[in-house]
C-alpha cells in the first residue's frame, strides 16, 4: 500500500490542526509493554471483571430479547438500563426518573456531548486545577477559555469562588476521589460549591466515574443533591463492571439533557443495544451490589500497598495524596524536578506513570505525577514504586552537590 | 421532579441553538406504534439477526478473551477485527492492510467523525442529491455549505462535475443501492468520478452501508477501487450482523485515518471491545458469508412484494425506483403532492414513510418519499401501499375536480 503511505489527507479542519493526540493514550502503547511496571493507566485492574456473570446475562438477553438486543434503540437509550439506573442513582444519591437519565457510549462521550452542547470559541468554563486530561481533550476540542477553580489539600475552595464565575458556561468538577489527585471534597464544601452555583448562577459538570470504589465509608453525597436544578452528574460503568462495553449516562434535568439528545443522534444514533440489556440484566439481578465488596477490597489493598511503598522508598521533600477510594495516589516532587523529563528515564528503567503537567488546562505545575495503582501486582508496585524513589533521589541528590 | 422540569439548561452553545432533533428519529418513534405499518425506519429486518451465532461467538469470547473483552481498548480498534476487516475488504473489493482500517462506533460516527476533522464552518462540501439524511444532520454540526451533485435515473452525473468543485473538502457519495434512491451507480460513472476527483484534486468520502445487500448479482467495485489515495469508504456491520452492537469502520490512506484518530480519543475513547471481539469471532469463523445468502434471498422477496404492490395499487403520473439491493425504494409523485403535508394524514391512517424532503442538502423536491420495505412482512407491505396508493389517488382526483 505504498500509495496510501504517500497520499496527503482531505483539506483539515481548524480544529483537527490544532489537535493532538493525548498523551495518556500514547504512553499506554510504551507503558502496554509487559516488561514495564505501568503506573500510568486509568484502566480498573481485569481481576475486578466478573466475566461469569456477564456470560450468563448475556446469554439471558440473547435469549430473551435477542432480536431487540441486535437491533437498533432510541437516542436516549434503551427504557430497561434508564429505568435501573434511576432506581440505582435514587438508591445512592437524590430521587431522579428514568427520563433524568440520557445513555452515553462512555462518560467521555458525555463531555463531548456537554462540549459540543453547551461551549462556543472562547466560552468560559472552570476546570480544578489539576483535572481529568480527558475532559480537558473534549472540551478543547471547542477552543474555550478556561478558568481554573483554585484548590487546597481537601479539593477546590468555594471560598475562592467569586464574581469573575457569573456568566461561566459551567464549572466541570470531580469531587469523589478525584482524577489525577484522589481527593475527595467534604460534604461542607460541596453544599457551599452548590450556593455559590447559585449565587454566580452557573452550572456544574459533576463527573462521578469513581463514587463506588470507597475503601472503608461511603463518600459524601453527590452535588447533584444540594444543586438538583443545575447539575449534570456523569456516571459511568466503566469502573464498576466493563469499560470494554463503553456505557456511561448522564443524570440531570430533562431540559439540559435535550440538547445532548439532538447531538447524539448526529454523532453515533444511540449506544450499543446489546451492551445496554446486558448491563440492565446485570442490575436488575443485583450482580452490582453483589461484585462491589470484591472489588472494593482488592482496590483498598493495592492502594496500601502502594501508600507503603511510598512511605517506605520516597525521600524527604516528597508527599503525596492518601485517598479514600478510587484509583490514584498524586505525588508531588521538590519543585525543581520535572516529570516530563523524567518520564523518558523512567521508561528505560520499565517504569511508567503520567506527568502532572498533562492534568493541568491552563500554567502546568511540572513537579507532579499521578500514579494508578490497581493493575499492578502488589510485589511489582513496591518494585516499581522503589525504582521511581531512585530517580527522585538522584534529582535531589544531583541539585544537593551543586 | 416539577423543580427539574422547570429548570433551564447552561448556556447553549451557537452548534445546539441551530441543530434540531431528526426528523426520522421522531418519525420513528411514531411509526413505531404497534398498530402502524411503517415503511419509514431504516432497520434491518429482525429475522436476519443471527442470534444464536452471536451467542456462540459472545460465549466463546468470554471464554477465551474475558479480561481483554471487558478491557478498554486502543482508538483504532481491536487488531484482531482490523485484520478481519481488510481481509474482508481485501477480497471483495482492493487490497488493504489492518493499519488502513480505523474503528467507529457505527457508521455514523465516521460520518462525524469526518465532519469534525474535515468541515470547517462554511466549507464547501459536495452531496448527491438526495442523500443520506443522517450524513446531513452529522455535516451540519460544522455549519457548512452544501454543492449538490446533479443526478439523474442513473444515480450522480460525473460529466455534470466541474471547475466548481476544484478546493471542495470532499464529495459524499453513496454508490450502490444509494439511501434514499436505491439507485446503483454504474462502473462507468464510478470511473468518471475517479477521474474527475483526480482532476478537480478532491477527496470522495464513499458510504458503503448496503453493498453486501445484493440480490441477483454483486454490484460494481467501490470507488475506492479507482480512486484508493484519495477515498474513505465507509463500512459498517448495522446491515449485515447487527445494527444493535454499534460499529462501523472505515477503509482509507492511514494519514486521512489519523486526524480521526486524534478526535476519536477526545469524543469516545474508543469502540465497544467487547462488540469488537464478539464481530472478529464472527469474520472469523466465516458467519458471514454463511450468513448472507439468507438475508438476500429474503430482502430480494420482500422487495419484489413491494414493487408488485406498488404496480398494482400506485395511479398513473407515478414513479419508482427498482433498486437491485439494499432497502429502499424512492417514488415520486406527481409535482403537486407535498408528501410533508401528507404525512400527518398517512399516520392517521397507521402507514409511515419517509418524506423526501428531509434528504436534500439546499431545495427539497416535495413530491418524492422513501419506502423502506425490509421489516414490513409481505401482508402488509400489500395493505400499506393500497393505502398510500389511496392517499395519492384523492389527491390527483382532488387536482382534476377543480
Amino acid at each position: 500500500m505504498s500509495e496510501f503511505e504517500l497520499s496527503a489527507t482531505p483539506p483539515k479542519s481548524v480544529r483537527t490542526r490544532g489537535s493532538q493526540r493525548s498523551i495518556i493514550r500514547e504512553l499506554l502503547k510504551l507503558a502496554s509493554k509487559p516488561d514495564v511496571i505501568s503506573f500510568a493507566g486509568g484502566l480498573p485492574s481485569p481481576k475486578s471483571f466478573p466475566v461469569e456473570a456477564i456470560e450468563k446475562a448475556t446469554d439471558w438477553v440473547l435469549e430473551h430479547h435477542g432480536a431487540q438486543a441486535l437491533q437498533y434503540s432510541s437516542t436516549e437509550g434503551e427504557p430497561a438500563l434508564r429505568k435501573a439506573i434511576a432506581e440505582r442513582e435514587t438508591e445512592l444519591s437524590a430521587p431522579v426518573e428514568a427520563d433524568n437519565i440520557q445513555i452515553v457510549s462512555g462518560s467521555q462521550q458525555a463531555l463531548d456531548l456537554i462540549g459540543s452542547a453547551y461551549v462556543d470559541e472562547g466560552s468560559v468554563i472552570a476546570v480544578e486545577n489539576p483535572t481529568y486530561l480527558g475532559a480537558l481533550s473534549a472540551f478543547k476540542l471547542q477552543r474555550p477559555t478556561f478558568l481554573t477553580i483554585p484548590t487546597d489539600e481537601y479539593g477546590l475552595n468555594p471560598d475562592k469562588i467569586g464574581p469573575e464565575f457569573r456568566g461561566i458556561r459551567f464549572a466541570y468538577v470531580i469531587p469523589t476521589f478525584q482524577n489525577p489527585t484522589g481527593i475527595t471534597l467534604s460534604e461542607e464544601r460541596r453544599k457551599k460549591l452548590a450556593e455559590k452555583a447559585r449565587e454566580y448562577d452557573f452550572w456544574i459538570i459533576e463527573d462521578n466515574p469513581y463514587g463506588e470504589l470507597w475503601y472503608d465509608h461511603q463518600p459524601p453525597k453527590p452535588i447533584r443533591c444540594y444543586a438538583p436544578e443545575r447539575t449534570l452528574t456523569l456516571g459511568t460503568f466503566s469502573k464498576v463492571l466493563s469499560p470494554g462495553f463503553r456505557l456511561g449516562y448522564v443524570v440531570g434535568p430533562k431540559t439540559a439533557l435535550d440538547p445532548l439528545i439532538v447531538l447524539k443522534q448526529a454523532v453515533d444514533l444511540h449506544t450499543s443495544t446489546f451492551t445496554q440489556l446486558i448491563s440492565a440484566r446485570c442490575l436488575d439481578t443485583g450482580l452490582m451490589n453483589a461484585h462491589m465488596p470484591a472489588v472494593r477490597e482488592l482496590y483498598k489493598t493495592q492502594c496500601s500497598c502502594m501508600l507503603e511503598a511510598l512511605e517506605k522508598y520516597f525521600p524527604q521533600g516528597t508527599s503525596w495524596t492518601k485517598p479514600d477510594g478510587g484509583m490514584f495516589i498524586w505525588v508531588t516532587l521538590p519543585e525543581y524536578i520535572n516529570t516530563d523529563e523524567m518520564m523518558k528515564e523512567a521508561l528505560d528503567r520499565k517504569v511508567a506513570y503520567v506527568p502532572g503537567s498533562a492534568f493541568y488546562a491552563n500554567e502546568p505545575e511540572l513537579n507532579k505525577m499521578r500514579l494508578s495503582f490497581v493493575t499492578v501486582p502488589p510485589e511489582k508496585i513496591d518494585a516499581g514504586i522503589k525504582i521511581l524513589a531512585q530517580l527522585v533521589k538522584e534529582r535531589i541528590d544531583a541539585r544537593e552537590a551543586k
